[in-house]
C-alpha cells in the first residue's frame, strides 16, 4: 500500500465530478458533497478520496503522516482565477474616485488615463519592482484560497516591457506557491507612439512580439482587447490568426462595453475562452457553445464599473459553460478575491452557490486547459486543496468580505495555516 | 517627560480632526493627513501625535518602548461599526439562495423565515454557544480593523432570550479586544406567540424587558424596527418613550423598505441615530439635522438585498452627518467587513474615500456617544489604531475584498500583527 504524507478527515468535501468536458446547464447545480469525508495525499498528488474507512483501506499511514482534522470545516479544490492582470506598475485609486464622480471607463481611457496610465508606470518599473508588487498580490490571492491563476501582459505595449511583464510572472510562478499561466496581451490598448498608425503596431505585435514570446516560452495564450475604440474585429482577427499560426492558444476580451460580435469571432477562431461578454448577442452564445469556447465572466468588474452583468442565466439555458474570474487589475477590478467574485455572481447574476462553485474550480481549469490535473478533488489529481472554516460550501459566498480560509495546500504542501 | 510603551513612525497618519460635533457636508472631505507621521502611546492612551521630532521632544523612549516602523503604510483610528446584530444562533445561507431566486426579504419574513428563523435558533442556543459563535465573528471583525462595535439583541423576542443575547455580548466585551456597546432591540419583529396580540408584546417589552435590561446594566441604547408589517410609527413611539423614561439612549431602524416617517419620528424623539434610511423623505433629512440625529447608513445591506441605496448625496447637501456600518446579521447583510462597506458606499452612494473614512471613524463614534475617547488619532484619546499595508488611505476602499490590515492596536496593546 502507498504511504501517504497528509490525511485530511472529518470535513465536508465538495467538488465537481471527474468531468472530461466543462460543466454546463443543469449539471452546474450537481456538486458532489461528501459529509465527513477523507482525503489522502502522497507527495503532490491526491491518492484517495472517500469515507475514512474506504480511504484507510487503500493507503498506509506512517509516523510521518500529518493528520488534519477538518471537523466542522469545508474542503474544496484550490480555487482557480482564469483572468487576471497581475503584473503592473503604479495604482489607480484616483481614477476610482473619478469614476465615482461620474467619468466613464472609456472617457478616462480616452483622456490618457486608464490602461495608458498604468503603461507609463509599468514601463518605468524594473523587473524586480514588478515582481515585488506582484508577489504581494499573489499573497493576497493565496490567503483567500486561490492556488492557480492566469496572468496577462498588456501594460507594456512595447517589446521590452511586454517581455518584462511576462518574465516577472514567469519567475514568480517558480518562486511562489501559486501556479501562474501566462497570456500575452500586447493588443490591450493602442500605445501612444502608434495611436495614428495602427497597422504598424499590429505589425510589431505579429512580427516581433509574438515570435519572441513564443521563442522564450513566456506565454501559452494570446489575448486581444476587442472593443470599440480599442481593437476592431478585423484587427483582432489578424492578430489572433498570426498567434494561432505560431502555436498560441487563444482567449479574448469580447463584447464588454459594446456588442461588436466578439463572441462570434472567438467561436470562428476556436478560442479556448471569450471573457467579459456583458453585451454578448444570442448568436454569440450559440456560436461559442457549438465551437466549445468557454465563457469567462467577471462579476467584480461589472460591480466596479457599475455596469450591467453578463447574461449568465441565458448561458445556463443555452448550455454554454462558464467560469468566473476576478479580472484583478488596477482600473476596472481592484479585487483579488475569488470568493467575493462568487458572492457578486450569486447576487447579481443569480447564480446558485453550486453554479458559482463549478465556475471557480473545474470550469476555470477547463478555461485554462489544465482540467486534466486541477479543478476537482479526485484520486490522481494534483493536491491543491483549500479548507474553509465553515461547515458548508454554501457559506463561502454567503459570509462575504471576510477571509474564511483555514488552510491552503498547494502541490501537497501546507502553504497557509491559520 | 512621560515614558512611552509604543512609538509608531514613518507612516501616513490619517484622521478626522478633533471635532466636538459630528462632521457633515463639505467638511466630510477634509481629512488630516500627515505623511511620515509619528504616534506615541503610553498605557492605553495616545500621548503625542505629529512629526517625529515634535513627538520625540514630548516623550521619553526607554528600552521597553516598542518601535514600530510603518514606512509605506497607512495609520488610522480603529474602525468603528455602529450597527451590528452580532449575536445569533444558526445561519441563513438557504434564504440567501431563495433571495437570489427572487423571493423578497419581506416575503421570506412573512413565510416564517427571516428574523423568526433566527429567533428559533437563538432561543435554542445556550449562552456559551452564542458566545462561541460571537467570538469567531468578533475575530473576523478585528482582523479587518474594527476595534469597537454596537451589538443589538432582537433574536430572542422573549425575556429570557433577549437577556441571554445581551449577556453574551456583555461578556464577550470583557473577554475580547473589541469593545461592544449593547442595544436592546426586543422590538425587532413580532414573536409568533404575540402575532395577534401586539399590545400584549409591547406591554411585555415596556413592563418586563426594558426594566430588567436597565437594572442589569446590559444595554445603553434601545432600538425599534419601525417598518410596515413590523412596528408602526405609533407602536415605535410608545416603546421609545418608555425606554427614554427609563434612561435609555435611542437609535432606530427607520425608513428602510417603506417611507413611513421613521426619520421624522427619530427627530421627534431626539434619538442619537436613525439607521438604514433608504426611503427617507426630504423632510426627514431636515428634521434629523435640526434635532442632531445622526444617520447610520448600511450600504452592504442594500447590496445584499439588491435595493436602492440611502440618499447620502442629499444628506451631504443638507448637512446631515452620517456614519457607515456593516449591519452584520444572518439575513440581510452577512458581511462583517467595514472596509468593504466603505467600498460599496464609495461606488454606489458616490462617497469619496474621505467621506467614507469620516463615516467609519469619528461619525461612527458620535453615533455611539463615544467620540470623546474614540474615532480619531489625537493626544489624550484611547490608543485604538490600525496600520494598513498600503501607502495611502485612498487604497483602503480601492483594493477591496482583501484584508489589508498589517497591525491592530487596541487600548495600547498589539492584538493583530500580520
Amino acid at each position: 500500500m502507498q504511504t501517504i504524507d497528509i490525511l485530511i478527515k472529518n470535513g465536508q468535501i465538495v467538488t465537481a465530478g471527474g468531468h472530461e468536458e466543462p460543466v454546463a446547464g443543469a449539471k452546474m447545480n450537481e456538486l458532489q458533497v461528501l459529509e465527513t469525508g477523507c482525503i489522502a495525499i502522497a507527495g503532490d498528488t491526491i491518492t484517495a478520496v472517500g469515507r475514512e474507512p474506504e480511504v484507510l483501506a487503500q493507503v498506509e499511514i506512517t509516523e510521518n503522516t500529518q493528520i488534519i482534522d477538518a471537523e466542522g470545516q469545508t474542503i474544496t479544490p484550490g480555487l482557480i482565477d482564469p483572468h487576471t492582470h497581475l503584473i503592473f506598475g503604479g495604482s489607480r485609486e484616483d481614477e476610482f474616485v473619478m469614476r465615482i464622480q461620474g467619468a466613464s471607463y472609456m472617457e478616462i481611457m480616452e483622456a490618457g488615463g486608464g490602461i495608458l496610465n498604468t503603461v507609463t508606470a509599468t514601463r518605468k518599473a524594473t523587473l524586480q519592482e514588478l515582481k515585488q508588487s506582484g508577489r504581494k498580490r499573489l499573497d493576497w490571492m493565496l490567503k483567500m484560497g486561490t492556488t492557480t491563476i492566469e496572468s496577462k501582459s498588456g501594460y507594456g505595449l512595447d517589446v521590452e516591457t511586454e517581455l518584462k511583464q511576462l518574465q516577472a510572472s514567469y519567475e514568480l510562478s517558480q518562486e511562489h506557491p501559486i501556479d501562474i499561466i501566462n497570456t500575452f496581451l500586447g493588443a490591450h490598448a493602442w500605445p501612444e507612439e502608434y495611436k495614428d498608425n495602427h497597422s504598424a503596431y499590429i505589425r510589431q505585435i505579429i512580427t516581433e512580439m509574438l515570435p519572441l514570446v513564443k521563442k522564450r516560452g513566456l506565454a501559452r495564450f494570446c489575448d486581444v482587447f476587442c472593443e470599440k475604440g480599442v481593437f476592431s474585429i478585423e484587427e483582432t482577427r489578424e492578430i489572433m490568426l498570426a498567434a494561432k499560426e505560431l502555436g498560441f492558444d487563444l482567449r479574448m476580451h469580447a463584447d464588454e462595453i459594446h456588442q461588436l460580435g466578439g463572441a462570434e469571432l472567438a467561436a470562428e477562431l476556436e478560442a479556448v475562452s471569450a471573457d467579459h461578454l456583458l453585451m454578448i448577442s444570442d448568436q454569440g452564445i450559440k456560436d461559442m457553445r457549438s465551437k466549445g469556447v468557454i465563457a469567462v465572466l467577471l462579476p467584480a468588474t461589472a460591480f466596479t464599473l457599475m455596469k450591467p452583468y453578463a447574461p449568465a442565466q441565458k448561458m445556463l439555458e443555452e448550455g454554454l459553460p462558464f467560469a468566473l474570474a476576478t479580472d484583478f487589475n488596477p482600473g476596472s477590478s481592484p479585487t483579488p478575491s475569488i470568493p467575493l467574485a462568487m458572492t457578486i455572481g450569486c447576487l447579481y447574476m443569480k447564480l446558485t452557490p453550486e453554479q458559482a462553485f463549478h465556475a471557480v474550480t473545474i470550469n476555470a481549469a477547463h478555461s485554462l486547459g489544465i482540467a486534466d490535473k486541477l479543478g476537482s478533488i479526485e484520486s490522481g489529481k494534483q493536491a491543491d486543496i483549500v479548507i474553509f472554516d465553515v461547515d458548508s460550501y454554501r457559506k463561502i459566498p454567503y459570509f462575504y468580505g471576510v477571509n474564511l480560509v483555514k488552510m491552503v495546500i498547494k502541490k501537497g504542501k501546507i502553504v497557509i495555516n491559520n
